[in-house]
C-alpha cells in the first residue's frame, strides 16, 4: 500500500531520481521480515535468538564472518592466525530455516518505505536492527588517522602485524644508532583494555622472540610506549586493577605516560599536548571509538559518540520498527545515566532481549525493558598476569590470567576454533614462540 | 684488490653513476660467504645443509617465510590456512650459527665486483647461490596476465579465494539466468597436477559445501571448465595416470576439453584457438612456468623458459662462483637431454648436493656431479582419489591417496604446521566443510 502511494508520488515528480531499484533475490515469505545490519556480537546474538521464531530473518555484513574483537592484539603479535578468531557467517547459521546472509555494504535506510540499500541491492523490512557496531575514533584529526594504526577489524590487525615485522626487517640494516630506534620503537596510544593488551604482549615478545629471531638486534633498543590521556590506566574498571596492570606493565619494562595527550603524527614524529616528542614509524591508536555511520536516520537521534539513541527495548528513538543494539546503541538508563559501555556482554545481552521481545510481541505477550547484568570485566597483560573485576571479587596474577583464558575460550564461536586457540595458546604457552610472523602481502599483478 | 681496481675505475670515469652503495649490517667473518638468493626448496635445503659448514650463510628471500606450494590449492579452496603450509624462514633458522636471513628483494647481480643490489641494501659474496625459482607463464600475453588468476604464491591463492567466495556472493543476487552464469562458471587453464587439483577441489567444494552454505544456488548451475592444449592431462606423468585422473574428474562433472588452447581473456570471454568460447568471471591460469628474472648475468646463459644455463655441478656457465639451483637452472644430462623436470625433487636434491660440494671443498675433496633420483610424481583429484608413478609401481584410488597424504605432511616443515594441516585434514574428511571460507580484504584508510 505504501509502496504503490511512493510509485504514485515517484512517477509524478519529475525532479525525483529515477534510479533503477535492484532488489535481492530473497523469497517472499508469510511471516515479517526483520533484516539485521551487522554480523557482531550484538547482530550475530540476537540471530541465532531468533531461530525457530515466525520471523524470516536476513543479516547483512560487509564481511562475510564474525569477528571475535577481544582477540584482534594476538593476530597483531603474531599469536594467532585471523581464521582462529573469525567465524564464516553462513557457516554459523547453515542449520537455521528462514535465515538469509548477504555479504554486502549498507548504503542508506529509508525508512518511509521501509527498505535499506546496500551496494549489492535493495531489500524490504518488516523491522530493522542496527547492530553496526564501533570504530575507531580519531577525534578528527585527519592525519592522526592517515598514519596511526588502528586495530578495529582482523585486517587492519595483520596490517600491524606485518607493519611491526617489516620495521623490524629494516632496522637490522640501519647502521646509525638514532635512526634505527625511529624504526624499533612503537608507541601505544590509550589505556583502556586494547592498549595495555598490546603493550604488554609487545614487550613479552621483545623478551622472548626477538632474541631468538633477530639475534642481530639489541632488544633493549626497543622502546614501548603507552600514553594515556587520563590519570589511569583500565578507566573503565576498578582503581586497584588499572593500578595492577600499570605495575604489571612497569616491570615489563613498558614507559608508561599518563595526563598525555597525542596531538599530531605525520609517521614519524608523535608530538604530545605538554610539548614532548617522539621519534617513530608506528604509532598503535587504541584510544576511542566512535559509532558508524548509517545515513537515512533523523539527526535528532545521533547523540554522544556518533551513537543512536534507543529507549529502555532498543527501539530508535521516533520510530516503529527500527531498532539499534550494541555498540551503536546509546541507552540510558536509572544505574547508567551516562548510557551503557560498549562492550561485547551489553551487546549481546541487548541482542538476546530484543530477540526474545519481538518472539513475545507474535505471541501478544508484554515485552521487557533491558536490564544489564554485569559479569565483570578483565584485561591480560602477560603469560600469568592479568587482572579482572568480577561481581563477587577483584583478581589480579595467575588466578585472574587463567579466568581470562578460559572466558575467552568459551566465548570463541566453533569447536575448531576453540580447538586451534587451545591448541596454540598451549604451544605459544611452552615455547614462548609462535610461528606465525608471516608478512603476507597482498597479491600484485604481473607485468609480462 | 678486485674492488680497489673497480674503485680506481668507476673514479676515474666521470659517466660511472656515483651512487652511494648501502651495505647490509652482517659482520665480517673469517671464513667465506655463500649468499643464497631464494628462501624456496632449493635454497632452503641448501641453507640447512650448510649447518655447521665452515662457510658464513645469507639467505634473501623477497618474503620473510618459505612456502609449501604443493598445497597452494588447498589455501585457495578454503581447505588450509596460510600459515600451515608457510615457514618464518627466520624461525627455521633459529639454531644455525653463522646464518643471516635478510628480507629484501634482489635488484642486480654485480659479478665484477661479487656483489649483489638488494631493495634494502647491498651485500658482498664469495659464492652466489641462484635459486629464485618459477612464476607463472602467461606466454606473453598480457590482456591474460591482467585477468587471469595464477597461483605460484599464497597471497595468489588467497586473492583467488576470495575471488571465488565473492563471487558467490554476487551470483545469489543475479536474478537473471545467463548473467549469473558467467559469475558461476570457472574456466581452468592447464592440466598438469594444479590444473587438476584445483578443479577436483573445486567439484568437491560444489557437491558438499555449497548445498550447505547457499541453499538458494542449485549448484548444478556451476559448470567447472578444465582446458589443457596437449592431448592428455598430467603430462609429465605415466598414461595410465593421466587417463585415470580424467576419469575421475569426469566422474565428479568437470568439463575436461584437451587438445585447446586458450588464446584471450579480458575477464569476461574465455576465447579459444578452435573459435569456441565461454563467458566466465574466473580464470584460473596454471598452464605453465617460466624462471624468475634477475639482471646482471650474461645474455647467453638464459635458456628456453628464462632458465639458467648450469653444468652439472649447477655453476653458472662461464662463472667461477655462481650457481644456480632449482627451478630456475638448466641442467642438462645423459638422462635429460632437455634438461631436469621443474620439481621440488629436483630443487632439494640440488640444493642438498651443492652443500655438501662447497663443503668437499673446503676439505679438499672431489665434487660429485648431480644424479637425479627420482622418486616418483604425485597428484590428488579429491578424497580417497589420487594417482601416483612410483618408481616400482602405479597406482591409483584409496591408497594412492593415502601415500599422498602422507608425503605431504612429511614434507612439510614445523611440528606446528604438520599438526594444524593433519587436523585440519582430518576435520575436512569427516565434516566435509572446512570453516575458512573467510573473505579477508586488505586495510582501507579511514576518512575522519
Amino acid at each position: 500500500m505504501y509502496r504503490l502511494l511512493y510509485w504514485i508520488i515517484k512517477s509524478t515528480d519529475p525532479y525525483y531520481p529515477m534510479e533503477e531499484k535492484y532488489y535481492f533475490s530473497i523469497p517472499e515469505s508469510k511471516v515479517p521480515r526483520i533484516v539485521i545490519i551487522g554480523g557482531g556480537f550484538a547482530g550475530l546474538k540476537m540471530a541465532r535468538s531468533l531461530r525457530n521464531a515466525a520471523y524470516q530473518v536476513v543479516l547483512i555484513d560487509k564481511n562475510n564472518y564474525h569477528q571475535f574483537q577481544p582477540l584482534f592484539y594476538q593476530v597483531a603479535m603474531s599469536g594467532l592466525e585471523p581464521s582462529s578468531i573469525v567465524f564464516p557467517l553462513r557457516k554459523a547459521f547453515q542449520n537455521q530455516k528462514q535465515f538469509y546472509f548477504r555479504n554486502a555494504e549498507v548504503i542508506k535506510i529509508d525508512s518511509l518505505l521501509n527498505e535499506v540499500q546496500t551496494d549489492r541491492g535493495w531489500l524490504a523490512y518488516d523491522y530493522l536492527i542496527i547492530a553496526i557496531g564501533a570504530d575507531t575514533n580519531f577525534f578528527g584529526n585527519q592525519m592522526i588517522a592517515d598514519h596511526a594504526l588502528p586495530m578495529k577489524s582482523v585486517s587492519e590487525a595483520l596490517y600491524l602485524r606485518n607493519k611491526i615485522l617489516e620495521d623490524l626487517e629494516t632496522a637490522l640494516n640501519i647502521h646509525d644508532y638514532e635512526a634505527r630506534q625511529s624504526w624499533l620503537d612503537i608507541v601505544i596510544v590509550g589505556g583502556g583494555p586494547t592498549g595495555v593488551e598490546v603493550a604488554g604482549a609487545l614487550a613479552e615478545m621483545r623478551k622472548y622472540i626477538l632474541p631468538k629471531d633477530y639475534k642481530e638486534l639489541n632488544p633493549e633498543e626497543i622502546d614501548i610506549h603507552l600514553i594515556e590521556s587520563g590519570p589511569s590506566l583500565l578507566a573503565g574498571m576498578s582503581e586497584v586493577s588499572g593500578k595492577k596492570a600499570e605495575e604489571f606493565l612497569l616491570e615489563m619494562g613498558v614507559l608508561v605516560k599518563k595526563n598525555t595527550q597525542v596531538i599530531s603524527y605525520d609517521g614519524r614524529l608523535v608530538s604530545m599536548k605538554d610539548g614532548s616528542m617522539i621519534q617513530s614509524h608506528k604509532l598503535i591508536w587504541a584510544a576511542g571509538v566512535t559509532g558508524n555511520r548509517i545515513s537515512g536516520l533523523p539527526e535528532d537521534v545521533i547523540v554522544k559518540g556518533n551513537r543512536i539513541k534507543v529507549d529502555t527495548f532498543n527501539k530508535v528513538q521516533g520510530s516503529e520498527n527500527i531498532y539499534a543494539i550494541g555498540d551503536i546503541a546509546s541507552m540510558v538508563s536509572d544505574d547508567y545515566p551516562y548510557a551503557h559501555p560498549q562492550v561485547a556482554q551489553v551487546a549481546m545481552q541487548q541482542g538476546q532481549l530484543l530477540a526474545k521481545n519481538l518472539i513475545r510481541k507474535t505471541k501478544g505477550r508484554e515485552e521487557r525493558a533491558f536490564n544489564y547484568v554485569d559479569k565483570g570485566s578483565m584485561a591480560t597483560i602477560g603469560k600469568n598476569k592479568a587482572v579482572a573485576d568480577l561481581p563477587f571479587m577483584k583478581l589480579n596474577g595467575f588466578l585472574a590470567w587463567l579466568i581470562w583464558l578460559a572466558v575467552h575460550l568459551l566465548s570463541l564461536i566453533g569447536v575448531k576454533n576453540k580447538l586451534l586457540v587451545f591448541i596454540n595458546w598451549i604451544i605459544n604457552y611452552m615455547t614462548y614462540d609462535p610461528s606465525l610472523r608471516l608478512i603476507i602481502r597482498p597479491r600484485v599483478p604481473k607485468k609480462v
